[in-house]
């Protein structure tokens, strides 16, 4: 157990300014005053699940093990939607049943999911006696997060689950056995177009996708001399990094992530070429098995 | 005394581009290595005094006793503004006195208030021997965080008060004995209108309200079969929670605050209702003795 | 040595919400449990390796030794451009060779620069043996500053240096004898213009000036009776803070870093005035020696 100092990272699309987030750091460190709160970020645009699942997917691996991710961005707060504990890869994780949790657990073989309903779990605001109807941040994920970090099993906070919501994402298509459709999935905050292509590996010459994405491609999809990616009239080359261009010039590269992006040196690909998410993006090359 | 490893939390409305806030966490730390700086919120709008007493009420009762809470928002730095250390229902609080500790501190029976005068604790900045005129975030507030974190005693701090400056809010008005008038407080960042009408409980029938905000009315004001809000020309169904209407329908209800609010499901009752701080607010129900 | 609880400053451009921080923080405390991460900001205008500069020069010194100060702002990510590690005046500092560090740096005698190349220390993402291309503040900064704050020597993490970039500032001029000529800086928050005439010591009636920014001026210039500043069409009174003119009036003061700055009391100098970078600003007083 790694429970002497344990991390719990927040994500939430609260902003900081109401105070909310202020109370959910309360709430964590009343209940296990050893947690360590640390932000990943209370930026997500509203109600954006997806941006959260990504920004939740691009930060928790690299976390250490026994940390604890907890992530209220919750249209769905006080209808039927489960409040989640999930545990997998070593690490907790916290939040609503909405697909928030699912792109960081796909693939996962050992996960233990349960729904938060344990009442002696909950934190009672000063207005009644049980969990309130708004704010399920505070009052039933932030201390689900505490009590796991403090050491509480899983399977203390409710019932095992086996069924839950899991994000649906745009599908790569092999159109032809060189060109591979994918499209934007979101732009990030320097105007980065980030794709749904995602990328094994790079040689340079070979391009190795990871069929997460794809429909019917079990296994990985290599394109060969990989070397060009269209997006509405634009044609790109496919470079390993922003300097390999000119400031101002446009490029497609792999990104931090290990997705398909394109970008535009120290610009913003999504106003200098008119970019926006759901647009089609064409990865051209030559198919090899 | 809980000053193993004290968490003092901060307010401002300084943003964090400008490195203020950093020189304050530096100060901190500096005076007092163990100190744990935990963000509230630095996004408060430039010099609003109100926004930051309701942050810090939504905030600090939820964290543990000991906890020292920081605000720094502080229109009158330089005037004859006095600089306040506080300790109150077992936190410490730091800030101006300009009411902005006025709201979370109302109603608590056993508090001492100091005058933060004793320059043995204010920082030194490198231009002189005494503390800035113009930022005492960083050369009076913070070093008298960090020295109450680390045990040092309030009235060490300066001489103590009697009187200090209160924020004044809007009152209730019971316009009939079935019509209680209050007002919208604030907007928070999700477009929910935030009111004056506090509430103690809420049965689904009775409503039990806080005569905090109201005067004249000492004991709590029951309003049986409460059952709907009026605001500019909407009339609006009381509910328990969002995820009882539509999306895109409006409601009212208690928030997580504990303050009546009017909302909208997933969209900003702000925007689709066109409501500002200010607009009267009628609460239609049946006072019951 | 002081790495019990080491702190890591974090100064960046990347906004928090793609969660690119996230994964810095991820990979600080996996390398170093025992860091501490402490946000500065990570709303530095993209790209603005002069702003990031001054956060860093507001916010560090105010740390206590030992503390390493982690800054990515890095529109050269991928170029040529050196990964830096410094150690100076009992602080350590990691970012890229752009100028970034060196405001901190000016004027300290003692100082030990790095470049970052030993593969050893840097951080390997999921998709190959190598950092990546793209986000240096992963896989080679944040490795480097976890390095630093575990008690790793500086020169393990890189051959020596001698040469690294400095920003260049507009310098000062001493147009006559009473005169001395400088410059808007940035507009900070608030709308304050801070200028690059920098004060050592203001009396009240003595200006005493550091020649930081000025060219062929090795000693302090003293202005004497120094009572105003020119901006544009404005003729300002120099105070000791804001609240010494009226609410809405304009002034011009010494600001809490030691910069001369033009404000108006309660609102934006940028608005109100209209003033930009780069704008003169014209201080007349009387040349001592």
């Amino acid at each position: 157990m790694d429970i002497k100092r344990p991390v719990v990272t927040l994500i939430t699309d609260f902003g900081t300014a109401d105070g909310y987030v202020g109370a959910m750091k309360g709430v964590l460190l009343s209940i296990c005053p050893q947690v360590w709160p640390v932000d990943i970020t209370h930026d997500i645009p509203r109600h954006d699940v997806y941006r959260a699942a990504f920004s939740l997917s691009n930060a928790a691996p690299l976390f250490p093990a026994g940390t604890t991710h907890l992530v209220v961005v919750d249209p769905g707060v006080g209808t039927m939607r489960r409040p989640l504990g999930v545990r997998a890869g070593g690490m907790n994780y916290v939040g609503p049943d909405n697909g928030v949790l699912s792109l960081v657990l796909r693939g996962r073989s050992e996960q233990k999911v349960v729904a938060l309903e344990n009442e002696a779990y909950h934190h009672s605001p000063r207005l009644g006696d049980a969990a309130s109807h708004t704010f399920h941040g505070r009052d039933i994920f932030s201390p689900a997060a505490a009590h796991l970090a403090a050491g509480v099993a899983l399977t203390e906070l409710g019932p095992q689950l086996t069924d839950w919501i899991s994000l649906s994402f745009p599908t790569l298509t092999l159109r032809s056995p060189h060109e591979l459709v994918g499209e934007v999935l979101y732009l990030d905050r320097f105007g980065n177009a980030v794709t749904n292509i995602g990328v094994l590996e790079w040689t340079g010459h070979d391009l190795q996708l990871i069929p997460a994405f794809a429909r019917g491609e079990e296994a990985p999809i290599v394109l060969s001399g990989a070397a060009a990616v269209a997006c509405r009239e634009h044609l790109l080359p496919l470079h390993r990094t922003y300097g390999e261009v000119s400031p101002g010039a446009p490029l497609a590269l792999v990104g931090s992530s290990g997705l398909l992006e394109i970008a535009v040196r120290e610009d913003s690909a999504g106003v200098c070429l008119g970019l926006r998410p759901g647009d089609p993006v064409v990865l051209t090359g030559r198919k090899r098995n």
